[in-house]
């Protein structure tokens, strides 16, 4: 297996169940052990959590779009991203011939993390990460023998503490620390059909974006504000050794995986 | 690896969170792949289950001692025993050295099962294994690999839905079906020493077993009614190949893997 996609499926997906199965569908078409492409699956699964966490009388609360997990939001989650969403997934995708295993970063200790240091903001049981310290040669074992890994957007500590972590740091992390093994295209599923020179109007996604051209467009002005971060973090993937990186559509997933993306590919 | 231990942990340790921490570091001791020995776990959570449901109004339904897994209780159970619990045990384990990688039977199509036939009680989501329908050999990859399989009592149709499945009957067909490969001993542990000659005292351990003894015990009315399914049960592992099967306390696991045993051994 030379060629591995690293897929982040977004929300609005993962909290639509007609979406979810589509999306899946597509996905376990893509993760083709045997014609020499692997695939792993990140996701999270916020909104399922503040219903659920509702119903427990568990308050979500967000500074700067960030969840503060406190300890009765790290078990909520816990429960819900590595326990509900991860499971379903797993059982969908083995219906569709995919042999998906259901992970979190503790498992096998592929992704240890940092607590967040609390500075001006306490985020609680958050963890951050460093690509040089996940275990991504032991997860070469899973994939180079046609397992697909399904990440929840949990780490931990190594102390014996699981930690809330960010699904798209997740996937631009492991796609940087197995850019070692493979050719690797991170892809992120978003709900536009890619990087869109004009907002409103859907048929007008840039396909493909380098260095050069990122650098034009900042100057013509053509990207809208919202999408500068998301740029950034796919050149920082790339610097780090990803080779490319798609930010598109879930529905494109398939067309997104081949030569002739509908997305916007991100690339050195 | 020659020798591997698959232990059922009783809910009365999973309830107690010192007890838990404690069993935990002595599993964590004894599932030693540099010294031959691997070693898997089995855990449910039923009490736990339990107090989340209610808080989130699903209500626990049991009929002959079994839990009547509806659309709403196959959702609680997922997130409590494949997701807390299981994740909590897996982080810890990890804090001690002990590189555990958690699972259902979804995962990675190990443990596939049947959804349970309707007769007179229609049991839900409920899961009924058969030892030669596990994919054994793609389990000892990650045997063989060092890592710890830690199993949460669930299991999956192939068809797309997660199914509740009684702990023990998964630690037993897991013993069954890893025997092939490994010499193994499946250890149950339960709230007492092990099997007693007089239930009042703890100290009547009787600490082997065979089907000879067994016969003689059954003439001479010394085992208690309670007992009788569980070393039937272990003399049906045993048939089916397993080497033994030890029945005692979580707090002698450790003595318990060894030659010297406090439970009772059940062999030929």
């Amino acid at each position: 297996m030379n060629k591995l996609f690293v897929i982040k499926v977004g929300g609005n997906i993962i909290d639509d169940e007609g979406k979810l199965r589509s999306f899946l569908k597509d996905f376990a078409s893509i993760s083709s052990p045997l014609q020499g492409m692997g695939a792993i699956l990140v996701h999270g699964g916020g909104k399922i959590a503040t219903t659920i966490g509702n119903k427990l009388g568990i308050e979500s609360k967000y500074i700067n779009g960030r969840r503060i997990t406190d300890d009765a939001t790290i078990d909520l989650v816990t429960m819900v991203y590595g326990g509900l969403i991860n499971k379903k997934i797993v059982a969908q995708l083995q219906s569709l011939g995919c042999n998906a295993i259901g992970l979190t970063g503790a498992d096998g200790n592929f992704i240890p993390a940092t607590k967040r240091v609390v500075k001006e903001i306490d985020y609680g049981w958050a963890g951050d990460l460093e690509s040089s310290k996940l275990n991504a040669q032991s997860l070469t074992l899973l994939l180079n023998n046609e397992f697909v890994p399904v990440f929840a957007s949990l780490t931990h500590d190594e102390q014996g503490h699981i930690l809330n972590t960010n699904a798209d740091t997740i996937a631009s992390t492991l796609a940087v620390a197995l850019s070692t093994y493979y050719d690797v295209r991170l892809i992120y599923c978003f709900e536009k059909k890619g990087v869109l020179e004009n907002i409103d109007d859907e048929n007008s996604v840039i396909t493909n974006i380098n260095k050069e051209k990122y650098k034009q467009l900042l100057d013509e002005q053509k990207l809208f504000a919202g999408i500068l971060p998301k740029i950034d973090n796919a050149f920082a993937a790339i610097d780090a050794g990803v080779h490319e990186v798609l930010i598109g559509d879930a529905a494109d997933l398939i067309q997104n995986t081949t030569n002739k993306t509908i997305g916007t590919l991100i690339t050195q």
